[in-house]
């Protein structure tokens, strides 16, 4: 029972979701397809990154991860798969899979002279997933490369007793979610884009409805919500806000 | 072939319900997920309610729900597993399973330490779905409570020849679906929001396009649509409005 | 291993798309359930059936295809079945299964006495495509008929030199899908609602970020995009927009 994780930015209006399903299930009768997000706002590599870096982990061992947010679609960036601790990926070279660790194995795929230019979803991504979700290793797919294109999320300034981060994803609630880590965070105020929402609390029910409130969510880094409501409507602020944890 | 239902309002562009069904898969290898929604309005436990209570008997016996709805996640409220009718249920204790039938039998979960504050549906809730998915009993998962939260959606007043409800949801449509029972609804006219829309009719055929109108609908209760449009829209009227059936 | 599709303008908000998708899963234990999309415009027959005509195919042989965007659901219009080259469809006869080949074999289902007039989805469409499923022969499902229901997609105006279409579909992109097919599309520029935006280019690498682009999309006919952009929204231009390619 293999299963195939779909990301993408191609909204769920369409059928281009479906066509990439009608290609995997043709070709690996049985899979199991799951759909990580569609809704990945458009050519948004960043949050690819950072939704794919989230949940890889999670899933079994043995399951193909096909994630295409593709604003260079045709042009000559290369498209890639990469295999690490047992599980394979599969997108294209443009940053996507920075958030995976320095020792994956990567390999550049060749595009079929008949692949359409502007859907390789359909027709490079699906088929290569298809042949590893059915036990094709990944040295058989192309050749090895040892450059892909790493455009990583950016890292936080550390300095004692203060960390100076950033916004890095805003979620559907209006979280604000940052890349200061929660475990070692200092103690003293968390302050999002220059206003102070007091110290790191654990929940969201420590804090009165409509107020501000930073805690460690459930990635692990520090996020600032409004309970029930929207930090980021409520404050204006969005990916790349300051975010200062400790002293000032 | 064991199913688990998911009903949140995480939205589907973040990864949370990906991680929520990883969780799922990682334990119980060949579940059948099935997603009900995952855009209930952020918070709101009596749309959830509404919804689940629509679809949770039309599934094979045996299914596991999982609903989470759960403005409350990381305080003192409890978390809940439920059984009746040979479906399971899984979802904070905050009135969202009020819709099951009185005998439904339930246990509190405990809540483990390392269970993210701000997200039990990963770390609670999909674990105790898994664990019911594989055979567990519900006695082995928690101590039985008979107290859960219940707030009920509101009931409509009968009178001899009159019905007084209220609008308790509004579909995708802009539909207005009310409280009032289909089944001994009696003769005369409806008026929803104070705007008389005639007497109940079988099927949108009856009415002209962009003409308002009233009839049983298909979970068995009075609703009021406008033919190819929103009646939300057209009369401003949305849950809580005043629904009437009957003599004036 | 079975699959059927499900394609609907119900949206992803409610309970309908699980009460029909609990209907097949209680008939048909082990059915593989693919969701083409859910967002069709409320009531477009002509999006639906475009969609529908891009996917149906890439399916494996055997697959049953569910399409309900029904805004007649309850009057006279009949309730079709059909099947082609190894697929079977089943959907309301309002033009929708008008992309299928001409020598489709159609049958008119029977309108069970207590289907709900107003979701023949979950209580006449789902159960045909549940038996389908299960291997029931087309026409054991009712009388055969010759004269569905026929809306076509418009066709383009070809002359030497120069083709003349329209826009047929806008995708979640702002792409504009033309109804112009790219083979032997003739030399020269294509404008559409008026506006040059050059030759056929590959991809869209060729443009600026920003700069209206025309090339032969992924099913094969002309399509405008902006890069990095909303074609629609920069042009104000949607279905029915002229599309011409060729000679002035």
């Amino acid at each position: 029972m293999s299963i195939i994780t779909l990301l993408t930015d191609f909204g769920t209006a369409d059928s281009y979701v479906a066509e990439m399903k009608a290609v995997l299930l043709s070709e690996v009768p049985g899979i199991v397809l799951i759909d990580v997000t569609h809704d990945i706002p458009s050519g948004n590599v960043l949050a690819a990154q950072y939704v794919l870096s989230r949940v890889w982990r999670r899933f079994p061992l043995g399951t193909v991860h096909l994630a295409v947010v593709d604003p260079g679609v045709g042009t000559v960036r290369r498209a890639l798969a990469g295999e690490i601790a047992g599980h394979q990926f599969v997108a294209p070279d443009n940053g996507l899979l920075s958030g995976l660790p320095a020792t994956t194995r990567f390999v550049a795929l060749p595009i079929p002279a008949l692949a359409s230019p502007t859907f390789h979803g359909r027709d490079v991504f699906a088929p290569i997933a298809a042949l590893l979700a059915t036990g094709g290793s990944l040295e058989s797919l192309g050749a090895p490369i040892t450059d892909p294109v790493r455009s990583p999320l950016p890292v936080p300034h550390v300095e004692p007793g203060r960390v100076t981060g950033e916004v890095i994803y805003v979620d559907h609630f209006g979280n604000l979610i940052s890349n200061v880590a929660g475990v070692g965070a200092p103690a003293g105020s968390v302050t999002v884009a220059g206003v102070d929402v007091g110290p790191l609390r654990r929940s969201f029910g420590e804090v009165a409805t409509g107020e501000l409130i930073a805690y460690v969510g459930s990635a692990g880094t520090v996020e600032i919500a409004q309970r029930d409501g929207s930090a980021a409507s409520r404050l204006g602020a969005g990916v790349g806000a300051d975010v200062r944890v400790g002293a000032r």
